[in-house]
């Protein structure tokens, strides 16, 4: 069946989550939204591209950091309300400058940093 | 620092998504919403704990089919408004029979089914 972008579940506000997931190592790198447009740039352009909230504007990802996420494949969920994005993450993800964004771990009801930023 | 669930960063309808990974082989099983309580709950239990915006009610994953998932850590990235959940999960995490949600992906345009239902 051919792939059509605006045939998945979007929120009122026209997005749906995609999670970044590095494909060599399986860390989950971030999540973000996408528009149905931005969807359908990211397996256009190969380049993962979200859609700001906050400037309601694409976001190339790394597009001026030049920590861009190679597309290697787009995953659907079951709900069609959520994408998984296998990538390729040149440098840090995180606009602090680590891998991953999820670096803080809930241990024994504490906040721990779990992961520094890379140099 | 404490951590405080009500601290983390909710949308309008007082959810934020979680991404439950299982910890053993990376693979991400599904994303889901929480609201703080729900997120209190699941740190309390060890037994992830969502909210069901179509029941409107918590949903104690696995506790009608079995499949639960077994809390190893809570994770929150850097804005605060995602978490990311490393779990132990029994039989598959989608309600149609496979390991993951994210059993569809988009190849060549078209959309390929790449994981059967479990036996």
């Amino acid at each position: 069946m051919s792939f059509d972008p605006t045939s998945l579940t979007y929120d009122e506000a026209g997005l749906l989550p995609c999670i970044a997931q590095e494909v060599e190592t399986g860390e989950v790198l971030m999540l973000a939204w996408m528009n149905a447009a931005a969807v359908a740039r990211t397996l256009e352009t190969g380049r993962v591209t979200y859609w700001s909230r906050s400037r309601q504007a694409f976001w190339v990802k790394g597009e001026t950091s030049g920590h861009v996420q190679e597309l290697v494949e787009l995953r659907v969920d079951c709900d069609r309300d959520c994408l998984l994005a296998l990538v390729r993450q040149a440098g840090p993800a995180c606009h602090t400058g680590r891998r991953s964004c999820f670096y803080t771990a809930v241990r024994d009801g504490d906040e721990v940093e779990i992961m520094a930023p890379e140099a």
